[in-house]
């Protein structure tokens, strides 16, 4: 039986975070299929194993527990597993992190979708997303991330930080390449740590796998088609 | 000299989940000018106390850390005040459910106003408002709440998640009172929570001093305007 069992849609996004944590953690999980999680999801509060709107659902089989919303999961299993700070304002500032990614891609998926992209829209888009870009940088500088080399947080080993940098701008500018160049000037430290961290084995068959199983696919939908037109 | 500095807007709104908190734990708070907060908001990442987009910011003055992003402010102050649970999946299931909260924030302010109210797309989300309502009810009935008493998760005495329900859904049904016999019905547990914390000394004098700065203004602006006609 798998560590955990993760109930998310079929395309990486949001659901990738968590399982590139799970990985870098060493643990197994199962995925049930998409109508499972669609059953799930759509179950009366008081019959889920935690009363949800929507996946990620986490549920750990050693604890017994189990958790919805992507920022209390990726919080939960970095305290389980040592991977994010012992300070409490250095953990903190993990979960600040997590919430800045949260915002980045509710932010570019124009809230799940709830728009679409026209080129304008985008073009004034643009500064905001290196401001972000920027955020990240800076907090990697205050802990003495290169582009050759550390971690996110100034850690020996990576943690739930850099899960972060990997899913989020990693991921991004390796499926919509054309934002390469930006994260490239704006946040070279954070371009090499996603590029490290891309290339730990763990890691790269994930994406490898993401790769082979949706190819360039995203957010996915409509909201990716929009966005890669407004690009 | 005050514990905390909170650069926050001069609404109630995401930055009264931390004034309430802040109060519960019996802490005392500055709070900067609006035009310091944008003046904060707007500088460059390297030289922000914690590299931030947006407001709130926190400042603890015991320890020298700033932090932004609500969640990770929560979880922070909660974790070092002993305002959430000890256990590591209780202390996850109150992230999870400022996670909630704050999905339910931007889906009745369509996303901070990205887009306006009209009448059909309120019709539309009332169910989903319900639903929400029902998964905090849930959780509330699985550690023993009733309407008459105890905590959302079954502590001895009042945490963030209880936090979390005065803010949420008691001050959104008392801003905007048509809601309230949703509420009511839906989950009668998180509706008398609600009205136990607003009771409580420290909260009835945050409350009191928002009405009489702020009236009946919620979420504010447009996007307000847009909701209230809608309903």
């Amino acid at each position: 039986m798998a560590d955990y069992t993760l109930y998310y849609w079929p395309l990486p996004f949001r659901g990738a975070f968590i399982k590139s944590l799970l990985a870098l953690a060493d643990s197994s999980w199962d995925q049930p299929a998409p109508d499972e999680v669609k059953a799930l999801m759509q179950d009366d509060p008081d019959s889920q194993p935690v009363p949800h709107m929507a996946p990620p659902v986490l549920v750990d089989h050693e604890t017994d527990v189990a958790l919805s919303q992507m920022p209390a999961i990726l919080g939960y299993l970095a305290r389980k597993h040592g991977l994010c700070p012992a300070d409490p304002a250095q953990a903190a500032l993990t979960d600040k992190l997590v919430a800045d990614a949260n915002d980045v891609l509710y932010e570019i998926t124009l809230h799940n979708g709830a728009q679409m992209w026209t080129p304008e829209m985008w073009s004034n888009y643009r500064p905001r997303l290196a401001r972000w870009m920027s955020i990240f940088e800076q907090i990697g500088q205050r802990h003495g991330l290169t582009p050759e080399r550390g971690y996110l947080l100034g850690s020996d080993a990576p943690g739930l930080a850099d899960v972060v940098v990997l899913n989020l701008w990693g991921v991004m500018t390796q499926k919509l390449l054309s934002l390469r160049p930006m994260l490239d000037e704006t946040a070279p430290a954070i371009a090499g740590l996603a590029d490290r961290m891309a290339e730990r084995p763990e890691q790269a068959a994930l994406l490898q796998k993401a790769q082979a199983d949706h190819g360039d696919e995203w957010c996915g939908g409509q909201i990716e088609k929009s966005l890669r037109a407004a690009m």
